[in-house]
Parts: structure tokens; sequence; C-alpha cells
């Protein structure tokens, strides 16, 4: 653990300037809008350690893949995000000089995440070699409201300098990423264009024809009075943009406000891109950054409403918490269905900005429970509009009949990662997409959606399953071979547990869901079958499937095990590795890792989680107990989901130790690697833990159940909901919860086994 | 099966030109003598398609290696065999025309492979745009007397042409790869330098400072008189050599005789490589072309004597093991222990030219019987070589003490593959290592090599089993978890029978070994010990862990289980599969390789092969039947070692099947893929499955074995054998095998379980 962010409830605070941090500091000071995403680089010139990052939701580039150890079926391009052209870029120059903090003397430097109101803040003292000295505050936010707009107040006084000071708004159409695999260029600058009162450059990507256009519009002030003098424009082969200023005495206040558009052919037509921009820019300039800031505060008013969770007398968390529905939130605003949620989001390169099945394990929960059903539904959508892709997929691993696998990583609904273990045997994602469904339904009863979208998702995964099982030689049961589970510290396993449960789990709910929607709409339901060449006889092999599974177990410990033979492993302890050899990911070769008995994350777990119901407490608390002492939580979902479990069984102590290492693991950089991007999903497992861990909310019968336990450290926590049309909020403290109907109708509600009828406008207090 | 090539007893025969076919050619029609390999490329320009392949043996170049997918302990580097300098070029011109096979129209194209006496020759005619025809035929050599020198005769006869034919010898040092990861450059050229008589080019690789020297020499004829005309000088930045010609009428013949020189700093002082190749190049054209090709062909007539196998009734079977037999002793020539074979030899670059375990599986067997003793010493010297290297690569993946693990695929130690279930979990190639010493001790009786070499890599091996095991939390018994076994269509498996099976056998091998060494001398063990801090309670421990070895098996079915968890696929054989979806590896996925019951090679068959004494003949036969039906005989080592197995449970239709899919593996081009090079390893495969198959060759205590077998469709066979000072001939006939004594003492041997004693240059028949 590494702390040098000040702890502040609503803001996340750099206090003196720490080079050495500036990429942890890029990735936590991160802004976003669900549109576009930057990290906390500099606007001005910086010669320090830095890594760009100014994402564009959607645009995607397909690299090149490496081709060493090629298997057939991989793809023949890795996606990854990139970095769109620099919007953030105003470069400052006194007379001659550059300011660069990786050169000057820095003073009272300070950072501020501001997440109530979404904008991220810097100030400083500067001082050149020369003895120059200004002092320099910066705001930037991207809005909430205009998602295609962001803005930069950059505010320069002089000290002791006298002389001219100008700033360059500019627009740099020359970036690269830090990690590819052959360094490829991604942009053509198509134009750069620099009128009297707007600059904009236009650029397309060399594979795919994405086209962006970002322009750029400026106010300079002097003394907070507007200065109207004529810039020199900047019209480069790849950078746009203006040169201005004006000469400053001491104690002078220069002040340019930037005005950035960024749009993009994913929304708009291509031969309309440049003039969009530049009237978007325009408009914005002339909208004024009083207004355009109140329209985003007053969306990210709305956001914390519905998502804000309170927690009492404990700083740290409290911070942490709402980082993560801050971050969330920045990331993902749920309007567009072709987007999803990459597990760093906007925040770096590493895993490549592309969707996993993080998405439908913590996400959506997330998104279900903090704002309208659309919002989850579109992260549904987006699966559902990938089925042919997926089925073309499963079709290359040699199934038939429209069996459908879906991608370990993906922009476009096409496989991008080559990895054999995950790429065709971590399989168990499709389970995880039935869940979602599962899930949303439970949760919205939107039956529609089945019946319009889901069925097919479900039969095309149902059919995959029934194929990639076979009947064992000696078991004379279903197994399924060669599968990489949620733990992928296990390579090419037999029988993962999860995978089979998931599996015959999956077959049922698709079998159910058919007779579901059969009833709703006989004849829709039959030119589906039509559609699908749906046939009885895969019915009845699938309900084979679910009598025979073969799901492994060790009844005289009382545990299902992990997949076949895990017993035959020396039993080591995560306590009893070394600290030096933790993270074992970074210190231990990959066979020793396989071999071992640690786990990566929730596996058997992970089950446990998504199935609680079908299992006694007993069962889940023996698994528990055996497993979690062998797990490393070298995933970052990892802990959240043992936290929750170990709330349902009452382990307050594990539960809120776990808590502890999933909410603050970006802040204080658990594992050094925070400079590499946040950890956007799980933080959704962060929040799950406070309202389905320490608040035991479920939603079982079209009813909202929760079962509260606070933790010894806090005096109360509180946290919202949405549910079916009512918001709530829930107060849980030492002696009594309090459940207030904020919006909505009278709601049945369950607490600790018992129901509670709560009036509009009103709340219940309920003892414990 | 694709046979463009004639059958001939002592030559292979491409008759026509089969443009389609020259990589294949290229691959087939490779020379080399130990030192160099080089394709059958064209010594003239040609632009239709080719693959460069002239390599020296012992250079490589450690390639960066690729980085996605990256694990822990991965090489940085993958080392590959690399092209070196072309000694082969002589372009031809007819005034401006440059002769060019790709776009001239070629008739009577004959291209000989003569392996009686090592050489490879081509002749055609050639009709130019212009109608210009000439009529060439071009001879060369690698002399296996002088292996630093290369020569070639070319000669070209005007039918129709009068005017000046010009040659262009030169060094060609602008050369690449084909398959690199980043198209890297090799070479610096630090010299070309052209002189009156003599033309060179010296080159160093970019990593590893190899350096490596070529000088050319030449003699020019017209009408087979000697011409002394007065050459132009070639020295450009990356090419040496000369231009040299003379005028022709119709029926003129000229002839240019080539000699290089190729020398490296491997065996010359660096300062003194320049010299020494000029000095070379010119000593070797006083000596002239037809002493060099008589000192050439002296040894291959010794070659023959000691290595040729005569198949009587069978040209094409005659062909094909003397193809084998030719390529095996092009490879390698056993006199430096620095140098070793790789799968492909030296003529392709697929297999980047590194050696693996065929070596030891295979080649050492071969080069036993047919070559003297320091020729598999050398083998296996390799190896003891790099023992400090393969105990830093075990302490890389965690073991301690000493222990080793050597590489999967390495020129100089250093493990060059990363592929995590073979670099870090096919390890059972420790084992096959141990098998080598045991092997080579067993047939030479050389006790001394044991203790001064054997033993050390055998204890560290040991070390390394005995931390490699660990005890099965339910099964109480040693298992090996997380292995590739010999069939590495499966990854990742517990306890692979075959990998536990030799590790419980080196363990005891390894005591047998130092009981031994410390009978022959107490004092030498003692000070061994003390080097390697060895102590008594290893030894326990290696007891307990072989008295307590799991060892997979279904006694029902009266079978060794492969590995765990074998019987739990979908038993589908081989012949189930449809035509067009064999090879599976070039048609399936990987997951549906690695779960289905397909096996690529020998893997349990492979133990029985090494073990065939430990099993008694019942266990051996049920296992055959039960495996080879679910063998694809991916590996071109599979069949032979089915075969052989197949001989000795008595079952001649099935190993005469097998026998003819490897002897002609390459001839025949079974898999389509002979343009990438030819399975050098393999053809050892070959030679074993007559001699170990067919003849029923065995060496037990210190005794040679014989228990022929004839195939139906043969008269009779015949190979030589060397044995501990004898050169013997078995003769196998329909109703008598005849042994003759060519070399040696009298010696008692055992055939058909009955012991014959022969006298010196005499012979026993012994009818069947």
């Amino acid at each position: 653990m590494n702390r040098y962010l000040q702890v502040d409830p609503w803001c996340i605070i750099e206090d003196g300037f720490h080079p050495a941090k500036q990429l942890a500091s890029e990735s936590i000071f991160s802004i976003g809008n669900g549109h576009v995403g930057q990290r906390a680089n500099f606007e001005e010139f910086y010669s320090g350690e830095t890594m760009l990052g100014s994402y564009v939701a959607g645009i995607y580039f397909p690299e090149r893949a490496e081709s060493g150890n090629w298997k057939n079926g991989y793809s023949d391009s890795n996606d990854l995000i990139i970095n769109a052209p620099n919007w953030t870029a105003i470069s400052v120059r006194l007379n001659d000089d550059r300011l660069d903090l990786g050169s000057w003397d820095v003073q009272n430097f300070k950072r501020v995440l501001n997440m109530r109101e979404g904008f991220l803040e810097r100030s400083f003292e500067a001082v050149s070699f020369k003895g120059v000295r200004i002092q320099v505050s910066v705001k930037r936010f991207l809005s909430m409201a205009e998602t295609e707009v962001g803005a930069i107040s950059y505010s320069v006084k002089s000290i002791n300098y006298e002389g001219r000071i100008s700033f360059l708004p500019l627009i740099d159409g020359d970036v690269r990423n830090q990690y590819t695999n052959y360094n490829e260029l991604f942009w053509n600058v198509l134009q750069t264009k620099t009128e009297q009162d707007v600059s904009h450059l236009w650029a397309q990507t060399r594979r795919m024809d994405f086209h962006i256009c970002e322009a750029l519009t400026y106010v300079l002030y002097k003394n907070n009075e507007q200065l109207n003098v004529n810039p020199t424009k900047i019209e480069k082969e790849k950078v746009a943009g203006f040169s201005v200023g004006c000469d400053v005495r001491m104690g002078d206040s220069v002040c340019l406000n930037k005005y950035v558009a960024i749009i993009n052919s994913l929304n708009h037509p291509r031969e309309e891109l440049t003039e969009r921009a530049c009237n978007l820019a325009k408009a914005t300039k002339k909208k004024g950054w009083n207004k355009l800031f109140e329209e985003h505060t007053a969306i990210w008013a709305e956001k914390w409403l519905q998502s804000d969770v309170i927690i009492d007398s404990d700083m740290a968390a409290q911070q942490a918490i709402r980082f993560n529905i801050f971050q969330l939130n920045q990331t993902y605003n749920g309007n567009d269905a072709r987007l999803n949620i990459s597990p760093k989001g906007f925040t770096g390169e590493k895993s490549a900005g592309a969707t996993r099945w993080d998405t439908e394990a913590v996400c959506i929960p997330f998104y279900l429970c903090t704002s309208a059903p659309n919002v989850a539904k579109n992260l549904l959508l987006y699966r559902y509009r990938h089925l042919p892709k997926a089925i073309q997929n499963a079709e290359k691993l040699g199934f038939l009949n429209g069996a459908a696998l879906f991608p370990v990583s993906t922009f476009n609904g096409d496989e991008s990662h080559n990895e054999w273990e995950l790429t065709f045997e971590e399989i168990h994602r499709n389970g995880i997409i039935v869940y979602a469904i599962y899930n949303y339904i439970c949760y919205t009863d939107d039956q529609h959606y089945l019946a319009e979208y889901g069925l097919k998702v479900l039969i095309a995964i149902a059919r995959f399953w029934s194929q990639r099982v076979n009947i064992s030689f000696e078991k004379k049961k279903y197994v399924i071979l060669g599968v990489t589970g949620p733990n992928t510290y296990e390579n090419n396993v037999n029988n993962n547990w999860f995978t089979n449960f998931i599996a015959q789990w999956s077959l049922q709910y698709t079998i159910d869901s058919i007779e579901k929607v059969k009833k709703m709409n006989f004849r829709a339901f039959e030119d589906l079958s039509q559609e699908l060449h749906f046939s009885n006889e895969e019915l009845f092999q699938w309900k084979d499937i679910i009598e025979n599974m073969y799901l492994p177990e060790n009844k005289s410990i009382g545990i299902f095990l992990q997949q076949d033979g895990f017993l035959d492993k020396a039993l080591t302890k995560a306590f009893e590795i070394a600290e030096s050899e933790l993270p074992i990911n970074q210190h231990w070769t990959w066979d020793r890792i396989l071999r071992s008995s640690l786990i990566k994350q929730a596996d058997v777990v992970q089950g446990l989680y998504f199935f609680e119901e079908k299992f006694n407490i007993e069962t889940i608390k023996n698994n528990f107990e055996f497993y979690e002492p062998f797990t490393v939580h070298e995933s970052s979902l990892s802990p959240g989901i043992h936290s929750i479990v170990a709330s349902a069984i009452g382990n307050k102590q594990k539960a809120y130790e776990l808590y502890l290492r999933t909410s603050r693991l970006d802040l204080d950089d658990y594992n050094n690697e925070v400079s590499d991007g946040l950890h956007i999903t799980s933080m959704a497992g962060a929040w799950l833990t406070i309202v389905q861990g320490f608040g035991g909310m479920r939603v079982k019968n079209d009813k909202l159940f929760f079962h509260p336990q606070i933790p010894d450290r806090w005096n109360a926590f509180a946290f919202n909901v949405l549910f079916r049309g009512n918001l709530l909020n829930i107060r849980v403290e030492k002696k009594r919860t309090i459940i207030q109907n904020i919006k909505g109708d009278t709601i049945v509600l369950v607490v600790n086994e018992q129901l509670y009828e709560i009036l509009p406008e009103s709340q219940r207090e309920i003892k414990s």
C-alpha cells in the first residue's frame, strides 16, 4: 500500500508534486463522460514520464496479431483502444521559454479531482531557470450533458515576470500508443485547418475507416477581461490550433478557455464531420463556461442522487466508494448499445480497452441498481448484436447448427485475444452472458426483452453447451473437458465445477425461458423456432445433459471440486507464501502457478455467489472456508465476490477485510500497477460488496430482499437503489436500518426475512 | 502422397522441371557435410519461388522474442538458424540477358542427387526470349573431407548462340531468413575484397558476434581448356566476387569451377579468418576438382560401408532408406560437441535449427550403431556442456540445490522456445537425456563417461524430479502435475504415465549409477559428492519417490493411462476422422485437438519402446492395441516408434504399414510440407524401424540380440551395425538370416533367443 493522496469525502487530492507518481496520478485523476476518456496528462508540455491517454468510445484499431506459436482459429488482429488526437494540449510560453513541470521548479502543487461535480483542477507555482515565477491554475472537464465537448480553463498569473505570455491551444494528431505489437501508426490526418475563430483536425484510422474530427475555439482573458487579439494560426501536417497571447506585468493574470468538440463517424455522417465539429465548438464558446459547467454538474447531481453511498466515520472508505461510483459513471452512460466497459475503462491501454465478461458479472448488476433499465439493457444488446459473429466464431471451432461462443475480448463481436487457453477454453463466459440475461429479467421483469432478444442468445449458447459436452467413457456422465475456469491460474482442466454447473444451469434456464415465451406468444415462438431451425429433439438432448451432468465433488470434505484432480495438489495456502513472492504472477513461472493450489480469483466461490439460492448455507460455508485460504486474489474482481459471500455466511470479519482490499485497490495502488490504468470493472464489484454484501440485497420473486450487517468500524452506511420505478435509500446503522422510499409507488420488500410495505416518500425504520 | 521423383536405388531424380515443386525440391536435394548445409537453390538467378538456405553449423541468431502473452521465465530471444552469406551464387549472362529458369523456356531438365558419392547434379536446356538456346550442366558438393570447402562446376554449351558468356561467381552477404519475428537483419558485412585470384566476404552477426569469412577462387574453361582472362572484380557493400567470361560460337562449351572456403570464428581466431579463408580457397583451386572430389567420395564410401541398408525387391523402400541414411550423415559428422542435430537439420528454417529431444530419442541410437562411439559421445557431451545453463534454467523455475531442466529447444544451452506448455511443462525431455546416457553406456560400456560426465547430469536431473513431484493430498502418492507428455496434443495434464515412469526410472538409474561409480572409484565419487553437496538424505528421498510414485492405469482394460482423465474422453479413433480434416493440426482449433482422444505421437507407446524389458509382452500388446488406433502420427517420429513396437509384439502387418509412413515421408511429401525442410531426426527413426523393428536388434547385458522378421513384400533386407569394435552385416531373408562379422574379433550374439559365436571375417547362417 502506497498512500500519497489525501483522504477527503468528495475529492481525490494530490498535495505537492509527485513526479515519480505521475503515471499513477494520470490514471487516478482521469476524467470521462462515456464518450471521451482522458488520463490526467498535463495540458502544457511535460518532459517527465507520462503516458498519453485520450480515448474516444468505440474507436479502436485492429492491430496485426503477433505470430508466435500460432494456432488455427486465432484472430489475425488484436483490437486495441487507441489514442485519439490529443484535445487537451495547451503549450505555454513566456517569451522564448516553454513551461515544463519536468524541468522547472514546482511549488505548492495541488491536483484535485472533484467527484461531486466531475472536474479536474490543478494549481501550482513554477519557477523557470531564469527565475521567472508564475502561478498557474487549470480546470477541465468533459461535459456529461454535451458528451462531445471538453473544456479547459488555463490561467497564468505572473508573480515576477514581465513580458509576453503565449498560449498554444492545439489539437495534436501526432499520437501513438505506448503498448503495441508492431508500433503501427493508427491515424491518417486528413485535414488540419485553422480559421479566424475555430481550428480543426480531421483524421481517419488507417484500418476500419473510423473518422474523427476535433475542433477548438477559445477565449482569452487578461485580468478577467476578454481580449480580442489576433492569433497566429497553426496548421501543420498533424497539428492544428492557435498561438495567442499578450504582454503582462507582475500581478497580471491571463486565462485561456479552450472549448473542444470531439465528434466521430460512429455518430455523424463522415461528410459533415468537420462542419459539425466546428459548429459545435463555436456554439460551445457562445454558450460560455458557466452555462456549460452548470449543465454538466446538474447531471452529476442526478447521478449521485441515484447512486451515492455514504459511509459514516470512515473517510477513507467513503472516499473510495465514491471514487468507484464516479469512475463507473464516467466510463459508461448507457446510451449506446455499440459501447461497453473494458476492465480499465478509458484510463489506460494495457487491457486493450476491449470488453470481457466483467461486464456481465459485475457491471450489469451495478448499473441495474443505479441507473434506468435501458443502461443495463444496452449492455445486453451489445452482446445480442454480436450474436452472428459469436455463431461464426463457434463455427471456426467446429461447432454446428447455430451454436455460439462469444469472444473472450472484443470491440465489435470479433474475438480479439489470441491465447488458446482463454480464447478457446475460457468458455464459461458464455454462461455468464446467460446469467446476465437472467439477472436483468429478474431485476426488471422485462419479459419483452427475453422474447425479442434474449431467447435467441440463450438458444445459441445452449446449442454450444450441448455440443461442447461429451459422455465420459469411464464416468458415463456428461463431462466438459479442456477448459479454463474463472481461476485462470489453471488452464485446460477437465470438469471445472463452475463451468459444468453454469452450463447445466444455462440449459435449464433456456428450457424455462422457451416455456415462458411459448406461453406469452406461441405464434411468435413458432416463428422464432422456424427461423432458428429449432427442434424438440434439441430439448430432449438438453434435458438429458442437465440430468446427467457430472459435477465434481468430494463428499468427505463436503466441497465441490474446482476441477478434476484438484486434490492431487500439495495444498499450500496463500498465507504460507513469502511476501517476497507475491503477487505470484510477477514472481513465479506459469507452470508453478498452474500446479500450485493457489487460486487467482473466485471460481467455485463465483458459482456460489451467482447461484446462492441453489445451495444451503452449510455447503456455501464449507466451500468458502476450503477455497478462500488458497486464494491470492490476484484478479481485482476476486476480493469483492469473496466479501459478498463472506457476508452471506455471516463471516463479518472476513467480509470487511476483503472489502478493504477491493475498495481502495487503485487509490492505494495495492499491486503497484495503477499507472497502467484503473480497475474500472472491479469498481462495480466494490459497490456490490456494500450493497449485496453488507446490505445483503437480493432480488427474488420480483421483490427486493435485504439482510443488513454493518462492519464494526463503521457507524452507519447508506446506499441508493433503483428498482422498478422506485428510488430507495437504505441506511444501515448499528442498531437499525432505515429504508426510505424517495421516489415511486408503495413498495413491498423483505428485510431480514420480514415483509415491509413502504409508502411513497416515506420511510421505515427496522430494528436489528 | 505426391510422387514426382523417380525411383532409383542410389539417386533421387527429378526428370523434367517442376517449378511448382521447387521449394520441395530445394529441401529434398539438399547437400551438406556437417559443417555447412545447403538447400538446392539454383546457382544462377531465379525469379521463381525459392527459399534460400545456406546454413553454417553452430551459427545462430538470438532474435527478439515476440511479446504477446508473455510469461515470467520466458527467454528474451528465440534463437534461430540463419542464412549465411550465399556461397553458391553464379549469375550467368549471355551478352545482356541473364539466365533465369523462372522466365526462360526450360527443356530436358534433370536434377540428380547422387547419394553414393554425395553430390548434386543438374542439367537442362534453356531458351531465352530471343531464341538463344544453351545447354547447362551443374555439379556441386560440400566436401566431406575438407568440411570448410564447397565446390561447383557450372558448364554452359551454346547450341545456337554466338556472343559473350559471362559468369559472375559471387559471395552474397545480402541475405535474410524467410521466417522471422521482426524481419531483423542478421549480418554486418565487415569487408568485401576482391584480388586478382581470390575474393572474399567477411561478416559478423549483429548479435553473438559470430564471424564468418567466405572466400572464392575459380577456374574458367573453354572447350575443356583453361582460359586465363582478366576478370572484372566485384566488390560491393554486401557482395564480393568476379565477373568473367569469353566469346563463344555455336557448339562451344564454357565451364566455370568455383571453389569456396567457408570458415568461421567457432573454429578459427577472428583476426585470421580472412587470411585462412583466402588461403584455403587458393589451396583448393590448386588441389583441383578431381582430387577434391576423390577425397570426398572416399569418405562417403566409408560411411556407406558402415551404415548402408539393403532392401531387396522394393526399390522405393531401398531408395528411401538410403535417402534417410544419406541425409543423417550430411547433417552431423560427430566431430564437434558444440554441434547437434535439429529436427530439420540444415534443410530449412521452420524449426529454427535448434536441438530438441529427438537427438536423444532417435539420433543417438542411429549414430551408436553406424559410427565410432565418439559421435554419440559428442552428442552427450553437448548436453553435459549445457548443464550449468540447465541448472540456471531450473532456478528460474523455482528449483533449488543444483536441479537441472534442460531446454526444450536450444543452440547454446539457453532455452530458446517460449510456449509455456512446452518450455515449462514438456519435462520428460530431462528423462530422455538420462535414457540417452543409459543407452550409450549400455551400447558402448564406456563406464568412464558415466563417472566423468554422465553422473553429474544424472544427479542434477534426479534433483529436478525430486522437487517436481508432490505428494497428492488425495492419493497419498507422489504425483507429477501440470506436464505435457510426448503427445503434445495434450497440454498441462496430470500424471502423464510416460513422464511419471521415466522420472521414476531416472531416479533408479541415478541411484544405480552412483553405486557403480562408487565401486569403480570411491575417492573420485567422494570428491564429486562434495562438489555437488550431495547427501545421503537425497538418496533416501529418491527411494521414497521411486517406491511411491503414482502410475495411472486402468486394470480392467489392462492399460496404462496416458494421463489422469484420459478415459473421460469420447474415444474417437483416427480412422473415424474424415480425410478432409487430416492432419488435424491443420484443420482443428487447439481446444478441439486437446480434448479429443486423438494422439499425435507415441506417448505410452514411447515408454513401452524405451523400457520394453520392464513389461511383459501382454502388457505391451494391450497398450499398443488400445492406443495405436487413436494415434494420428502427426509427428514424424511417431510411425517409426510404433512400427518397432508392432514388430516386437509380432504385428508384422502394422509394422510394415507404419514403416511405409516413415521411410518415404519426405520423398513422397505425405504432409505436404517438405518445402519447409526435411524431417532429419525422424530419418533416424526410419533406420531404427528396420534395425530394431524388422531386425529386432537389442543390446542386453553387453550382447547384441536379434529377432529378425521380414515384411512379406520383401525378399531380403540387410543392414550393418558397429558394436564395440565389430562391424557386422545382418542379412535377413525369407528363410534364413546371415550374420557376417566383417571387422573385429569373434563375437557372441543372440538370434531368436539362441547364442551364436561368429569368428572374425566369417559368417553364420541361421535358419528361421
